[in-house]
């Protein structure tokens, strides 16, 4: 399947360049393998009446948003200044009207994606102030590195969602770059994505813009971006998040709600601990969306890792966090909702080495087979999300392409077991030029977006690049075959008004 | 436990350096996590008929070994010619007298390991031509890297295994090597090892370099050592091989069975039949072992691989591959032997860059979610296994520790979910100081074997060193800090010894 749609790809780019992958995702975002389950049900059992002990015991503080406090009170719960307490499993009686799966829809029909279920959905990394190439080197990302990873998520098979704030426009005013990212996402791709939330009224500029694309009528019953809520973790949300969440769940955008837990700072350390308390304050969010919108589409995401606590630096892709985010993959399809998990191809290191690889597939392996519904940072990341590598992009999105494939499982019959191919080779013989061998060699194996390196000796004569030295080549290429998909004129003129009268209504703010 | 288990290793680096790593692997190698099951019963079913109908239909050549093919021929199978074949499952049946689980003996008892259960056993790469590090470039293996690679092996308490031709000692003739290796495996370490097996006297002198130690009357009855029989794939054992099998097995010493099937060339390129061959060709060399000693020791191993089959290279740590390791762990374990996994840290990439690790990390994590019991190629493997990367042993190591640290799996209890910890630090607040996190801080995450690189800042600073050019210095304490393992003095002498003879025995031969 995957094979099929590379091919399309290359079909495409010859044909018709502005669609080349109209034809993706949505049949390679299925899983054809089962979900991996870590604990039983006993444990999974405990791990939920900790959550329901500290919803009812430690609370959830609701900071400075007297609306969501009266939500919550008239739903029964125990309000104290600004805490709020879920007594007796309130809190999953409450996120019980929410979605188990749902769509987020494209105006290419072929991007939309379903979130929940068997789907798996693939997004770049998210929230990165720096950039780094190779030629470059490091440095403040701005509005155009920030469209260039927008065209990369697009033109790649290998992502599904074109992410949020992938790096930050540190080249824009704080308070106007919502504008030019939402922009660049509704211009520049036809995949769904994330608007901005760092207020009430960005994100209401967001949701505006999109609805400019999509019409306000048909986003009243369907969902074509999502919000991402921070929790402060420990049990606090602020009300630029709380105020965000209900702007997202009234206007029936998905709402993904994220504890931001390192395990020791946070939370404790160990991680059945902040995976309850993951869910937990997840729950919180869940229900206040829920009581804004009664069957709004919402997921229980997170952000954990690991500290070494001697140090103080975060790590990822540990043992111990792959642990939370099996996890909390099984905790949040028990509580039926879809996981955005907190793993992806994620690592501390500060280049696009080894180690950066070495954590990343270990994070990334954990969040798919644990059966997680989305993953956020799934290509770029560095230096624990302080940086958006391009190379580094290029080696995850080779992973994203191999773990896609992985994931779509095997066929046993007929065909894959091939009787035939026995009675044309025998013993001590080659199947290479096997009637089977000759019909499937082309489409049977995932191939590399990395370019061959070939033996040592080749790949000495041509420089002994290493893989990111090699990646270079490749994103740089994708951009030049970038060219964005069709957009009604009126339309795109319609947004660029709404985003200069946004902008000339408002003084830059740099902070 | 695996960071006790370290701390213990650091106290013994001050107090009784000879030892340090004896109080380790028996109790790390233990899984606390479920096996991840790929197929259902239904797929594995299917694949056990298919091997059934390969072992019937086409069978499998014994090679100019007549002893064999009488053992065969006895046991019921079909032979003609060289042929034989297995009708109405015999195979299966001759495999029963099989041990599910067995040990594998040390004279330090703390490094006697089990095969079988829920056990792994992780040990360095095999059969490497060439060995590279960042200060000499590749270069031919010599015996002193080989002496090397097994005293970084019996150092780290991330291997439990001593390995076998961890690299080719290519300064020692050819029929002269067996005896180096087999002696730096009993002298320089404790950990149970692999003995040659490139021709019958090999393999003998190798059982009895082992008895000079171990003592004739308890290897009669114990395992100590393991040969390793490559199955000439497809369906051909030649005499050398099934010798080699004969000889250990007659001494009750373990035999691994290893099919070598790359998809498309020495089987059909699809991973479902290449899994149920696999299984057959196993299934015959277990069966030969078993009519030559019923009981003795055995495993299904397996060398599996994906080609790029427009450019004839072999490709390591791909999906398609994952899947074969993943179904051949369930085979073989339903079969009820240990299983040898075709995974491992293995990579195509010739450098210990990104990719390297991409794939080695993704070899590695099918090849322990899937239950596989002994792990070769877990260090140091690069270039498809034609280069041993002192390097990259380190950062494999440091993978090693970090996968067995999460198979241990996690407490869901009182004491993880630590609700003492949340009346200490409520909303807002953090963990840093709370009893909890000052109890068990040190102990709770595993610590990379790499040093920390620290922020970007102090990175640049240091020298922007990535991960391999961090790996040197690591090896080369290692190495410094090695001393051999206590050993009798007139076992050494009777070693050295036997070897003098043996090697006067014979003239050099160098292929």
């Amino acid at each position: 399947m995957q094979t099929q749609s590379t091919r399309a790809t290359r079909r495409g780019r010859r044909k018709r360049n502005s669609q080349r992958d109209a034809s993706l995702p949505a049949a390679c975002h299925k899983r054809g393998m089962p979900a991996y389950e870590l604990l039983d049900e006993t444990a999974l059992v405990r791990l939920e009446q900790h959550a329901d002990w500290l919803l009812e015991n430690v609370g959830v503080e609701f900071r400075g948003d007297s609306v969501a406090l009266d939500l919550f009170h008239q739903a029964g719960a125990h309000i104290e200044g600004e805490r709020v307490r879920f007594k007796n499993g309130l809190a999953r009686h409450l996120c019980a009207t929410a979605p188990t799966e749902f769509k987020l829809h494209s105006r290419n029909t072929n991007h939309s994606i379903t979130l929940g279920g068997e789907h798996f959905v693939l997004m770049p990394g998210y929230g990165s102030p720096f950039v780094t190439d190779l030629d470059n080197g490091r440095r403040y990302a701005t509005l155009e590195d920030f469209r260039n990873f927008v065209k990369l998520s697009y033109i790649t098979p290998y992502l599904h969602h074109s992410g949020g704030t992938i790096c930050e426009p540190t080249d824009v005013p704080v308070n106007k770059r919502h504008l030019d990212m939402v922009y660049a996402h509704l211009q520049l791709s036809t995949k769904p994505f994330m608007g901005g939330v760092t207020s009430v009224a960005r994100a209401r500029d967001s949701i505006d813009m999109a609805r400019i694309v999509y019409g306000a009528e048909f986003m009243e019953t369907h969902a074509v971006m999502q919000g991402n809520i921070n929790v402060n973790s420990p049990f606090v949300y602020d009300e630029t998040m709380s105020g965000a969440l209900r702007v997202y769940a009234e206007a029936n955008q998905c709402v993904c709600v994220s504890p931001a837990i390192f395990g020791g700072a946070m939370g404790p350390v160990t991680m059945a601990a902040v995976s309850a308390q993951t869910l937990a304050e997840g729950m919180a969010g869940i229900c206040l969306a829920q009581l804004v919108r009664p069957g709004c589409p919402v997921m229980l995401g997170s952000f954990h890792s690991t500290m070494n606590l001697r140090t103080g630096s975060l790590t990822f892709g540990t043992p111990e966090s792959t642990h939370a985010t099996m996890m909390i993959s099984q905790l949040g399809r028990r509580l039926g909702v879809p996981v955005r998990s907190g793993g992806g191809q994620i690592t501390a290191s500060n280049a696009p080495d080894g180690q950066a690889m070495m954590d990343s597939t270990s994070a990334m392996w954990s969040t798919l087979i644990s059966g997680s519904h989305q993953v956020w940072h799934a290509a770029g990341w560095l230096e624990g999300g302080l940086t958006m590598s391009y190379e580094k992009f290029i080696m995850d999105l080779d992973n994203c392409g191999a773990m896609m494939k992985m994931l779509q499982g095997l066929s046993v019959d007929d065909e894959s077991l091939s009787r035939e191919s026995y009675r044309e080779a025998g013993p001590g013989e080659n199947f290479l030029s096997t009637t089977h061998t000759i019909k499937h060699f082309a489409t049977a194996n995932y191939e590399s977006l990395l370019p061959d390196a070939g033996p040592y000796e080749t790949w000495t004569e041509n420089g002994s690049l290493r893989a990111d030295q090699r990646a270079t080549k490749v994103y740089k290429k994708l951009l030049s075959e970038y060219s964005p998909p069709p957009i009604d004129d009126s339309i795109n003129q319609s947004l660029i008004e709404f985003i200069d009268e946004r902008k000339s209504a408002m003084p830059d703010e740099w902070y």
